[in-house]
């Protein structure tokens, strides 16, 4: 039995640090790393990824739209040529840099607002397999469960990995609970330890309204951007393992 | 007998393209493409890119500091680690669009600024080296000859493709006449074309002064993005090809 | 009888400029001036607000979506209270430039997607004016009649101003034809001159299918920015005056 | 007697706050605001002028470079005429917030490189004042005792304030040790307390050698973004309360 534990690093932004990559990387299993489109400049990154190398994470593109003031969070309405064009200069960019430090990317996971917009927003989903063909179709895709995105990469041919959120509260129809809506995300670490464990070993977890959903992921996403962040990652990776939960890579 | 010429193309900023990429394509041997840092956008990059695949023109990445509102143009006193790696992130981005047009990175000529500085800068020349290397070594460089970053490339095994400019004034001792003293510039697209000329045949141009001077270069840079730059460019093509001098990259 | 004549200008990128704003500066009565998001860096900027004040016309504030590769022309889902604030810094920044150079802004004119988003959304549009009252509810805003954002204005006691367009279609109910549609840009100056004389004579202008539509506007926009764009202002103004009517800044 | 305390704030750079603004501002008295080119996005900085008014505490535009990714430390060689319209277009901006927030902007402190640059470079010095008197002569200028822009500034008629560094070793001649130096920052909040409070008494602070050194400073600063920060900064406000020294804007 085995799980992947992904977290998203490298987003120093103007020489400020976002997370601990260094004791992240010693956690996790798959590094997703800025490109410099909402975080990171290329040093920052490279740094990030010398680490990973070191550590034997796996590397993947956590490609964005151009907006580093808005730390892509903010939905930008690309044409779809144009999106596509811009995550493969983000991806190479990356690929130059891992190559540099003895290590390689290996699949890519959209941030923020581009995340959120390919799970239904045809043209950009799109977009984004268009640029993961036209990359050579090598590299896998990181997205939710369900996502318009993901049918149409596997219709692409492209590896398809699917998502979970450790710490993020689930609907009974096994979607995320809006961070809007209070308890959106859990705190606790022991809590969200259980629950990633309950993910790993029952492919289930326990919604908002006590009933159990069907969270069949291949990865789990945990935050490395929060203070106690580094601690819950500890507590999950602790109990995944205590109970005989390989953390590895999906590739 | 034979010479190359370079032009700086996929300069569009903000949607305006500074030149007439698709005309200047058909004449020139090598195009050197923004990479984004001082102009370019992905799309508008891998555009001039998929021009440059139809005309077989030789592809280098015109590798700039991270300053797009002053074009590059303004010398940044980078960290040397910081500024080698924003060079591979920009060779890798363009290696990506490039792969996807069909085509592929052969050299590298830094834009602007950084292409001044490091004529002399000790510590951003090795920087630029430092990057080639990072990369795998297989890179040349364009610079101009007798420049810090020209010995430093040799010396690191790395190809030096040595650059003369068309219509440029040059001093008794071989360098350019600085851009502020009158006449730093020829506009004569039949003046320039006959230097041009007795660059290729003789490796000779004429100084400001009348003497005759050494300019043993292999590329010549012709000006893309001035009105007229395209005229004087067919001037130039012309009268290489009629005299016998054929137009190739160097690679 | 009078009417106000605007163009953008101040849209230099990268050192590049966009239009030939003292050409332009000598036809127009208003000129909506880049505030450095979409185009426009503080120094060009500040030499179009010199031009300005010399031949007395008057200036707007060109505001936008932070988007200097997009040149503001995708919408971007802004917090409104950060869209506010955005437009704020904006308005702020043009006016000390002017102030220096002897003149001051008058107004504000949304540019590109975030002109168009505000005519129908809501909380954009509310930002917008949030921003004005702010400000101290003294700069009038020029937007399309009938727009979201001007009946908000209206109600918060800022001055809306009206704004048809020089060389565009107009469908029978008074709005714009979509650009993607052919035909919906008029290229012919004498053809667009006429147009713009019945606007200001009688308020009217011929739609698509030949009908005459209302067109009740207090200035109108031509165009700085395209080949042709001096030729084409000069036609408007030339015919403008033969026909009495007087080219004035609606302040 | 009486001194002023100032601190970096505003700085938030992609949404990731670097200094806890709220703890700062009820310590200092005076706040150095980012302007948006080395970091600050308009709404941060608008939510940090609304707790300085809160606060009482003056505000000065911290200006810089257009250096984001840099986070304004690097030096960059700007025409002088650009770096003075750049400055002025960050004054106005931060003018327009600060209006908006029922505060005004007293003073100017140039950030990091720039701020460095101008202690000996005339000619961008010489930028920095005429952005001064271009915007009207009443910002007063923060700056080294002994520094050009200084002297300049005072040449035109600017209000020059001299500062002091509260965690930073001097060397006998009174100047700053270098950053690369061992030594050059010093941790401990009450040795450094006590120092700020000599600077304050007797004009006088200890030198790397043991020496006494004047130190004329009408402002200390201290740093707001180091983990610490907040202790710090209380430590020397408690200490130079309970001895009787008043903290107080200069302005």
């Amino acid at each position: 039995m085995r799980i992947d534990l992904n977290a998203d690093l490298g987003e120093t932004t103007a020489g400020n640090p976002v997370s601990d990559d260094r004791a992240m990387l010693e956690i996790i299993s798959s590094a997703n790393v800025a490109c410099g489109f909402h975080a990171g400049d290329a040093h920052s990154i490279a740094r990030t990824l010398e680490l990973a190398a070191r550590c034997g994470v796996s590397v993947g593109a956590h490609v964005a739209y151009r907006d580093a003031p808005g730390f892509g969070r903010r939905f930008m309405d690309y044409a779809p040529a144009e999106l596509a064009d811009e995550i493969l200069y983000q991806i190479g960019a990356l690929e130059a840099l891992a190559a540099s430090r003895g290590t390689s990317v290996r699949y890519v996971k959209p941030h923020g607002a581009l995340y959120n917009a390919i799970v239904h927003h045809e043209a950009q989903a799109q977009a984004v397999v268009d640029a993961l063909v036209a990359h050579g179709g090598e590299l896998a895709l990181v997205t939710l469960p369900g996502s318009v995105v993901g049918a149409k990469a596997a219709d692409a041919g492209i590896e398809v990995v699917r998502e979970a959120f450790a710490d993020r509260a689930y609907t009974p129809e096994g979607t995320l609970v809006s961070r809007r809506t209070p308890g959106a995300v859990i705190h606790e670490p022991e809590v969200v330890a259980q629950r990633v464990l309950q993910m790993a070993q029952d492919g289930v977890v326990e919604a908002v309204d006590g009933s159990r959903v069907a969270v069949d992921a291949q990865t789990v996403c945990v935050h490395g951007d929060s203070p106690g962040a580094v601690q819950m990652a500890r507590a999950i990776a602790d109990l995944l393992r205590r109970s005989g939960v390989e953390i590895a890579s999906f590739r």
